[in-house]
């Protein structure tokens, strides 16, 4: 892939050390957002931020392997919350919770840009069914549309969460 | 941190293998796109899909540790960029690239969600001082706003990307 328009092969060794840290979306309620996150995903919170001055709060959600201690000392906190790989971020402005429809957009109405985020399952139809059982709405079925081996569900925001598995083309 | 509302500790065993594989953005012009995160943000392009019927492309970029060699075989390369973690997914609908600026809007503004993606870096000023001698457009510079110790470049199509080091508070 290395004759494709604009790729770069050789990168500077200085980015040899960077990390694809995180992924930020703004939501309404952090109850139904981190319950949603947590117990319908599996994902863990490692850190949570709070800016009274500027009334919003920011969790960091991540998959933490088992047997993984999250360090709770601030700075070492901090160092692996922000040193490891594919975290979420939620950010709740203070307030939007009373509020009765998400005020955010989830971008794929116009206009557009972000599309959704992924995670991959090691079985798929587990997956959805464990999905469906749990009422979880989904933007797209498996066998709907024009990919049948992926699946989209949808958040307490309504952003989109495509769900796919590894080995499945 | 087991006690805020909505946070389950102990999620469902099925949910263990989940991994949070990627995040996608649109783009208007992947020439431009691959140069910015290849050439300067140093990731790799793991993968590229092409469908012609509805005429759009993905490409797969992610930070790729020196020494691994990212399978070619298809199926190989599919387990690989899909099993993963922190997978950006770039997707490029034809046409897109002859507009004179991008079609798509970065969350930002009315009407808000997604915010940005983060990448964490080893040494942000050298980071920050590299962005800048390769030109590359800052939203917030180091020492700017409330917090003055992360920076927010842009991509080509505008979307924020923060940049933080790990252990700096």
């Amino acid at each position: 892939m290395s004759n494709i328009p604009g790729v770069c092969v050789s990168p500077d060794k200085e980015t040899q050390k960077y990390v694809f840290n995180h992924t930020m979306l703004r939501i309404k309620d952090p109850k139904a957002s981190l319950d949603f996150y947590t117990r319908v995903l599996g994902m863990k919170l490692v850190r949570k931020l709070d800016f009274a001055e500027w009334k919003f709060s920011l969790y960091f959600l991540a998959y933490v392997p088992e047997g993984t201690d999250v360090p709770t000392e601030n700075e070492a906190n901090a160092r692996y919350a922000f040193g490891r790989e594919a975290v979420l971020e939620l950010t709740h402005n203070w307030g939007t919770e009373e509020q009765e429809t998400t005020p955010y957009h989830n971008g794929n109405t116009e206009p557009r840009g972000f599309g959704h985020i992924c995670i991959s399952v090691p079985d798929i139809q587990q997956a959805c069914a464990r999905f469906e059982s749990l009422g979880v709405n989904f933007q797209k079925r498996l066998g709907e549309g024009g990919m049948k081996n992926i699946a989209f569900v949808k958040d307490p925001d309504q952003y989109w969460i495509e769900v796919v598995q590894p080995g499945l083309l």
